[in-house]
């Protein structure tokens, strides 16, 4: 392998990654960072573009590493670098540094996806949910049980946040997730294409889960963890909600995401329709 | 209301707050902290022992928080005290603090717990798990969808730390979860209380979620984030898995919990036992 080796914490490219924490620098630059082997190598097998790998010496012998720069020569494009591990620390924000990162082009996509998969369409949607984890777990989830897409309405935390990227565990690349869409974008989308559309809500006006079909091409949106979803969607979806037979008043919005994919999956690919 | 005044980030008692960070002066104290209003009103409505409260001038004017303090001092034994903004935010360890913390006492459930529900118990376990957040959010969604308990098996996240709390959003006030459980303590449990007890695994031969007759007295068992239940759980428990159809190949361990937490409640009390 072919590596460049950088010493200073005033290299340009070094400044780069740090600023890469900062939403703005990474919305002007179209790149964002994947830190640790894991998701390096979901990253290697997926069709993302990957500009720079910055790794420790120590990692880089790692066999299973090995092989993971082999495969990224083999893809181009690809500088790699040698950082000394104090200097990897500072670059690295978690607690247990991987010795491995990547910089990476963000994928930009739009309503309708390029793909669609055989299956009836099923879009999981969040409007204004704040927290990175919340967004990258219910992407991994989403991405797990079969769902077409993600889409996030309104305001949402950044796709490609070092949180979010690491909540979603590779998931990011597998699945078409489309930011910054608009109510009316998304309900266009959804009536153009016959895809009938659920809130989740906290209301005893609203259809338990089990007694919608899921088998049809829907879209499910949650919204914000304190607010819930907005007036506006809730009058242009029908209303559905998780029945709670226990104390807690509400669910996490990327648990109540992930209560709704299993049922979407179980009810198209498991048999028993509705209860 | 009777409130203290605090000026002084060297007051013994803000000391205290800020040592119960530590997970080892919070097993030395058997104390923990709660932010919040919406915590902090849950655990006033709760049987947990509340023994001082923290707010700034500001929240403390609020009419919820008026009403809520209200409570806090009908309760008796707990100390009110107003701490400037400044002070208060060097207390809090999140981004937007919250005006109003609360010293708790921390409960020890043993098993078997002293009160069971009228239905089939069932009960959500924890091998290993590392992130508190992971298991904060699985105490939520257990809470939510009825579960009996939680069990903490191994080394897991402190129960009372910051963000298993916080995740928790107050139903660890509602369901006993038990800590630090051996195996071998958990399984004799089990045993003697003729519960069933699935190990849930990534691995083609165990049986799909769907297959399992959750309407019994039931245990599940999730294992760590990287390396799943250990073999010692595996040996004595049946395997089951959440099929997934996308992507990604595994969940993760909360929204594993959350499935499963789901299914028993659909079985048990919305019909269709299994698909």
């Amino acid at each position: 392998m072919t590596y460049k080796r950088i010493d200073s914490a005033d290299n340009k490219k070094i400044k780069r990654v740090a600023a890469l924490k900062k939403r703005k620098y990474r919305e002007e630059t179209g790149l964002f960072t994947a830190e640790g082997v894991r998701l390096a190598e979901a990253a290697a097998n997926s069709d993302f573009a990957i500009e720079q790998a910055f790794l420790t010496a120590e990692r880089a012998a790692d066999a299973r590493v090995v092989a993971l720069t082999e495969k990224l020569a083999a893809r181009g494009g690809c500088e790699m670098f040698i950082v000394p591990r104090r200097l990897y620390e500072k670059m690295s924000d978690t607690a247990s540094p991987q010795g491995i990162m990547l910089v990476m082009r963000q994928k930009k996509y739009a309503l309708p996806f390029e793909k669609e998969g055989k299956d009836a369409p099923f879009y999981v949607a969040l409007e204004n949910v704040a927290d990175p984890g919340n967004v990258g777990t219910t992407i991994r989830t989403a991405d797990a049980l079969g769902a077409s897409g993600v889409l996030l309405l309104g305001s949402c935390a950044d796709l490609y946040s070092d949180k979010t990227v690491r909540a979603a565990m590779g998931s990011l690349f597998n699945i078409p997730a489309v930011a910054d869409l608009s109510i009316k974008e998304a309900f266009d989308f959804f009536a153009k294409n016959k895809i009938k559309t659920y809130a989740a809500a906290l209301d005893e006006k609203a259809a338990p889960l089990f007694a919608a079909d899921m088998t049809k091409p829907v879209a499910v949106i949650f919204g914000n963890e304190a607010n819930g979803v907005t007036k506006e969607v809730l009058n242009q979806a029908e209303k559905i909600y998780i029945p709670m037979t226990g104390g807690a008043q509400s669910l996490n919005v990327a648990s109540a995401a992930t209560i709704v994919s299993y049922e979407v999956a179980r009810q198209r690919y498991h048999g028993a329709k509705t209860a």
